[in-house]
């Protein structure tokens, strides 16, 4: 018997046991805080200093000065044109597709004119310059690179800034060569709290950006929360899930794998089967037993399945799709017949994987699509990173001297109901003395 | 002499004088991160109780049960029905016009298909439940009650839960008459940290939200801060700025009446002129030097102008241009001539008023333009409030067998370079086995 929860919706006690089973507080506890706060002051204060000591500190490698943190264009190329030539290929139709998919996103500027030739609209921009973090050591994704670099890129951002940190002083083929075909300006070899403080506050060597992305660990995360608002942010990402409602018909080998290719990223992340046929729940059990002893990684896969996994059966498939909503899943997999017609009911999701063939897999590297997801169910509030997180709008007012006169009045009500006169004021000069005065 | 500084681009010191004069850190010292995370953490525990505790101590009433908290949503329409007609005509007017320009902000549902038949796609979805944070005393504002709730309205939010603290118990007419025509769904009689841990935690009476917006004290911005992750919130606001742009030829009066619209807010906002013509900057100061004794703000403008203004002296537009980007404003007038031209030249600022009849006030109240709007330079990276505020986007995929197949190579490849083979398995059972095997 698979070392995996098995929940009912029928149970007394499943709300409790689900909401135990979903529990994530992303903590970072005060030692945390307090090493994050000495670290970022450091880096305010001495600058390319602080990153060198911490250099060796926390990577292990001595830079014998500021410009060895710099990782040239041409050490990217070379590592691009060094890999093997499928790796290659596929990182190229990796970086092709998400290309093709964010241009869909790319955002507009729009404006509209009033009959009194009032004219009102939005101008978007870019961003200027990016920050990018890429984790080193185990988690060193060059897919990750492709996923926040294009988008930024897709949406004019001139710079795009790359901090991966080098333990050892290693440098990850991989993820050099991502960052040459994702367009990356700029990369340097430093990481942790010191890479996003020196992102967000500049240093002599390193640029100050205007937005950091990319992942990181609780360092990073709580580094990266507290320089929110000087500079922007995108979401801090808890352990990565998977919810996969089946309606019984897809080979339980595919779904068994499914939910192993969510739990294989670490021993904290989610992999959870609904279902509303118990024997379907059986035969997925012993796909895992059958399979788990053949994966390079099984003991990670064990113990996320067994800490946070579940196979979970609903009355039916209304159920299930409330159980979706409710749970706000990063992925979801909708292995089923019509899955359109359910997606369509699906209010909370990252993103939607729809249909037996379409494997949460494709889409975390090439099916185009963002693998930068909402995590904890932050799918409630929040979307997939994309072009429009690296591009922002100006409001845009250009009142005609007939819509100044007409504005003027109600605008000047509003500030005086308000007690602000000098608002009112300034909206009343726009107004002419033959127009009818306020007060 | 009007006591505001006068700089020059030209002078030796300009770039530090302009940096000083800038700076703005929103410090929330250790005392106040005490203090709220006892209320967050006092709400978590004793959810209702807490509530109660903390109005009386803070807010001066005692409500003697929770559903005191409520403010019954015949009451909004009451305080609708009870203010005068001509300030429910001006309310009615920008409630319209803020609607009106929200409906373009609308984001829609998108999709494509490849040749092979696959699916790729976002579905836009309104959040379920959004809070809205109003502050009590001197700065209740109505105006911003219709700025923060109509746009989550036209985002089809169903559930707008306003709170708002009322000091002795007194209810502000002006700010429910807006709740009930910016279409609020329940309102509580509650502020403060507390409220932002109700709205964030839920308790029995406040229900839990997806989403928080609105401008607050250090308090409640320390406590949005502090619960961000949990649930979405807007941007953390800065003191109210402007940067007026004139090329000398609008009434030096307007302009002066337009800086002082922006410095009456409050003693720490900011209102700065840039000219390149020096006579006009003496003109604006006699303006100021007469008009400021006639203003009913007089203090808190003179503090503002003194502390945070100043009058610039530049070389000419585009260097005008440059400093508006440099500045990246919250407000940007262009009172000058061809002011289109100059606003496509503008990379960062919040909103852009256009033109010398284009007074901020009417943005501030019912042009239709949000008047939330990224402060402190953070328009660099951010954007108004608006519509696309309120939803959010879940990404589709459908891959086609065939799609499938030609997804799950790349995909397969990309997964064992990152050493992740359940994912290459999880794509490789998608690709029939004469279809070329990865491995």
């Amino acid at each position: 018997m698979a070392d995996i929860k098995r929940l009912s919706t029928g149970d007394a006690d499943f709300d409790r046991r689900l909401d135990t089973l979903l529990a994530w507080e992303s903590v970072s506890n005060d030692q945390v805080q307090q090493t994050v706060s000495t670290i970022l002051a450091a880096v305010q204060e001495r600058g390319d200093q602080a990153l060198l000591d911490y250099t060796v500190r926390f990577d292990g490698w001595e830079p014998e000065q500021p410009s060895d943190l710099e990782i040239p264009l041409a050490r990217l190329e070379q590592a691009w044109q060094g890999i093997p030539a499928e790796q290659r290929e596929a990182l190229g139709v990796a970086a092709e597709r998400i290309r093709a998919y964010a241009e869909h996103q790319k955002l507009a500027s729009w404006s509209y004119e009033e009959a009194d030739g009032t004219l009102l609209g939005q101008q978007v921009m870019p961003l200027d310059r990016v920050g990018l973090y890429v984790p080193g050591g185990k988690a060193a994704y060059p897919s990750s690179v492709l996923m926040n670099a294009i988008p930024a890129q897709v949406a004019g951002v001139a710079e795009l800034v790359m901090v991966v940190p080098t333990p050892g002083g290693d440098l990850n083929e991989l993820v050099l060569a991502a960052a040459h075909v994702a367009g990356v300006t700029r990369a340097f070899a430093i990481g942790g709290a010191q890479a996003v403080a020196a992102l967000a506050y500049g240093t002599d060597t390193i640029p100050a950006v205007d937005k950091i992305v990319g992942p990181g660990n609780i360092f990073v995360a709580t580094a990266k929360r507290a320089v929110f608002g000087r500079v922007g942010i995108d979401m801090i990402a808890g352990p990565s899930e998977i919810l996969i409602l089946c309606d019984g018909e897809t080979d339980p080998d595919w779904i068994a794998m499914d939910l192993f290719s969510q739990a294989e990223h670490d021993e904290d992340a989610q992999s959870i089967l609904v279902a509303w046929d118990a024997a379907f729940l059986d035969r997925v059990e012993a796909s895992i037993d059958r399979l788990l002893p053949t994966m390079e990684r099984q003991s990670v896969i064990a113990t996320a399945l067994r800490e946070r996994g579940a196979l979970v059966l609903a009355r039916d498939l209304d159920e299930a799709v409330a159980l979706a909503n409710r749970i706000a899943p990063e992925h979801l997999e909708l292995s089923l017949a019509d899955p359109q017609a359910v997606a369509a009911r699906i209010r909370h999701a990252g993103a939607i994987f729809m249909g037996r063939h379409t494997a949460e897999a494709i889409g975390d590297y090439c099916a185009g699509p963002n693998h930068v997801l909402p995590t904890s169910g932050t799918a409630r509030f929040s979307s997939p990173l994309g072009v429009y997180d690296f591009q922002k709008r100006s409001s845009l007012i250009m009142a005609s001297p007939e819509g100044a006169a007409g504005l003027g009045r109600p605008a000047s009500q509003l500030a005086r109901g308000e007690g602000l006169t000098a608002h009112a004021r300034s909206a009343e000069y726009r107004v002419p003395p033959g127009d009818g005065e306020v007060q």
